[in-house]
């Protein structure tokens, strides 16, 4: 999407550990014109993956995946997080995340009555980087016996292993602004395979 | 707002102790319909206020903050939470808040360059109670020496104290649904001054 690329490029910042900040634009503070492009254009790229419903994590998921929501006419549950386990009620569904920001390990919850398993259900998010959160959610869509019809992630950094674990898995992954690699000297995105909306 | 009136009655769980469950339809699974009527609401509401950004705190206050700001074609910027105040960077603003549900303080951050003494400041969350979220949110605007063009709810518990705070502080504040009194029985919304769009 290369509105997202352009502004990616003007606004973001490349921080040394390969962490990318887009808080000015996408997670802190938000542009809304943009994430309701983002929104439609994810709703294009999965209009084929017959959505029930759209799944994300708080906080910085909920733009993004309220706009896809939306724009493809379904539900959106935000899984919250966790730090302590003890659940055990048997009226959420669960699942262990690692947080790369952080360096440990949270768990996230979804009411097991907003998943049933009649659901297709889209994971959309900010970023994708090792995968954490996309398989954390993935477990719990399998747990509720719901399909997973796809993941969505504004920013995927591709030269971490989330991209290609969550391919392995045969899911129908996309990710709006793909980046090869970058450095303080710039950023290297990918080429897109769906290709864009003229 | 009539059309959440109606859900509430017809989806909200009025629980012991003032509480008033909506996560089936407003914070947790999202009617993403409902939420974009409930930005354009606001949005209509506020029109005169000169709004130059939004603002809300993670997670519940997003969606409701993002349709509005997308409707006002401003900015939002969303307060993070923290529990622990050993802040002292200068590069943020903070306040300390008084969380209802949990019963604890907790810190609420706001990066300082997102919000400069040109803005006119929209606070919009999910609920009003005690006020403490929307007073936090408040101070936070001062600090930075902006000012606050008004405060927008979804749906206010008038039987508790936060609406009348804030009235005291001559904010203009606006409640979707306003909530004089509930219990099993039923709920009693107070009539709306600003009236509703035809």
């Amino acid at each position: 999407m290369k509105e997202l690329e352009d502004r990616i490029r003007r606004d973001g910042r490349v921080l040394a550990g390969g962490i990318l900040k887009v808080d000015d634009f996408l997670n802190v503070r938000i542009d809304p014109v943009l994430m309701d492009h983002i929104g439609k254009e994810f709703a294009r790229l999965f209009e084929k993956d017959k959505v029930t419903m759209v799944l994300t994590i708080e906080a910085s998921g909920i733009a993004p995946a309220y706009s896809t929501a939306l724009a493809l006419d379904v539900p959106l549950v935000f899984a919250k997080k966790a730090r302590s386990a003890n659940l055990g009620q048997g009226d959420v569904y669960s699942a262990r995340v690692r947080s790369f920001t952080y360096g440990r390990d949270y768990d996230i919850l979804v009411p097991s009555r907003f998943i049933t398993s009649a659901d297709r259900v889209l994971i959309i998010d900010d970023f994708l980087a090792n995968g954490f959160a996309a398989r954390g959610l993935n477990e719990i869509i399998h747990e509720a016996g719901a399909e997973t019809a796809g993941v969505g992630v504004c920013i995927a950094k591709c030269f971490q292993p989330g991209m290609k674990l969550l391919e392995e898995e045969c899911l129908h992954v996309e990710a709006l602004a793909a980046i090869e690699a970058m450095d303080e000297n710039g950023i290297v995105f990918r080429e897109m395979k769906s290709g864009e909306e003229k």
